[in-house]
Formats: structure tokens, C-alpha cells, sequence
């Protein structure tokens, strides 16, 4: 079931500073900051040969990810988003295996316009995770 | 000079759960654990198409993830591990753009026998960072 790793995210109170941080200390392709206010974020891809990272700032007062900064204000690893083939099937499978699937479990679109659900980390080694059908 | 995302190391202290949320709540392909008494760890790797999450959990009394396992009980991302060309490029481009290299900065053979260096996550958005020589 579980497909590509699509992306690893890093929550960062400094969107700015975490950008320089991988554009020029690691040298990789980083793009510009984005807005996504439906999201409550600030977003910056890095791209890699096989995966992205991106790096999410809070946004506005009610960003989903506010109270996670203010916990790691360093910066720290939010979640690992995996690719499906079928985001419903993909929510059968977990749920039947007992996992739980937050937010009420029904699919939503993502911060790329994909349906999306997130996984309870608690089910999940300790990692919150994000499916997104591919 | 960032190359692929070699793993993705989440590090938990029941090996085998963990390895169980994988192959059976998120239908993945997980090795057989290993031990590596060298590097104080027992591993399984689980093989996406496009990179490699590894599950770790400690192995004997020295451990160097014992602590972070003591504080993340139920599992968390431990370190991102980067493929780079040439490891003292690397390491040269990182400590001239003001980056700290953990453990005296000489490069070690890490748990795929390949030369590798930890980054301190203080210079790296708050991530524990490995490049490893492709």
C-alpha cells in the first residue's frame, strides 16, 4: 500500500533562516517561500533527486502547527507524507488494522490540491503521518 | 551538494511493534531485524520505491540512542540521512558556511559501511542531520 515517501516536513519558527540552513550550509535547490493561508502556513520546498523537504512555518493565529513551533522552537521533523494509489482503500486498510485516522477520517485536500489524511502517531511509531493519493 | 534522502531513522524502543505498524497498519516491506552491536542499535529496514525509512531501537547498556528512546517512548524521527559525492567536500562546504560537525568531525564508518558525519541540529533547523558518501 504504502508508495512513495512524498515528503518529510520540518515545522520552524524562522522560515528564512531554516531556507539558508538548506540552500546554502547543505547546498541544495530550495524555492521561494509560499503563503498558504487555507493551511495556516509558509512553505518552502527543498528538492532533492528522490524526495522533497518541506520546510512550514505558522501562519496567521490559527495555524494547525503553532503550538508544535512553540514546543520545538528550533525546528523539528512534523510529519513523513506517503503516496497511495487510493486514499479510501488506503483508510479501510488502516482503520481495519486498528489504526486511527484523525480529524474525523475523511480524505480533505492537501496543501497540493491531493486528497490527504493524516494517522494518528500514537498508531504509528510515535510519527504522525500524512497519506496522500498519488 | 545534497544528494537523495538515503532513510528516514525513527527510533522506537519496541522494535518489533514498530515494525508491525509498517508491514501489516501501512502494508510496507520490512526486513527481518539486525543487530548492530557496533553501532548499539537493532534495525529493520522498511523499502519505499523512491528511499528507506530505518526503525531503530537500542541495543545493550551504551546505546547512544537509549536516551532519546527514554524521551520519545513511543517513537520519533531520530535523524535524516543525505547522500553527498564526497564527504570532506561536504564537510569543508558546511563548516565554512558556519555549520557544526558532532563527534571531533572526522568521518566514521556508519551502519552501511559507508563514511558518514553528523551534523549538530542546532546549525540544521533543529534536525539531527547524517551525510553519508554515496
Amino acid at each position: 500500500m504504502l508508495g512513495r515517501l512524498a515528503h518529510v516536513a520540518i515545522a520552524v519558527a524562522d522560515l528564512d533562516a531554516a531556507s539558508e540552513v538548506y540552500r546554502s550550509r547543505l547546498g541544495a535547490t530550495v524555492s521561494a517561500p509560499r503563503a498558504l493561508p487555507e493551511h495556516g502556513v509558509r512553505v518552502v520546498l527543498v528538492d532533492l533527486p528522490n524526495t522533497r523537504i518541506e520546510l512550514m512555518a505558522p501562519l496567521g493565529e490559527d495555524s494547525p502547527i503553532a503550538k508544535f513551533v512553540a514546543a520545538h522552537p528550533r525546528g523539528a521533523v512534523h510529519h513523513l507524507c506517503f503516496e497511495v494509489d487510493d486514499i479510501l482503500a488506503a483508510r479501510q486498510r488502516v482503520t481495519e488494522a486498528g489504526g486511527h485516522v484523525l480529524g474525523g477520517g475523511c480524505p480533505m485536500p492537501g496543501a497540493h490540491g491531493k486528497s490527504v489524511l493524516f494517522l494518528d502517531p500514537r498508531d504509528c511509531a510515535g510519527v504522525l503521518i500524512e497519506l496522500e493519493e498519488a
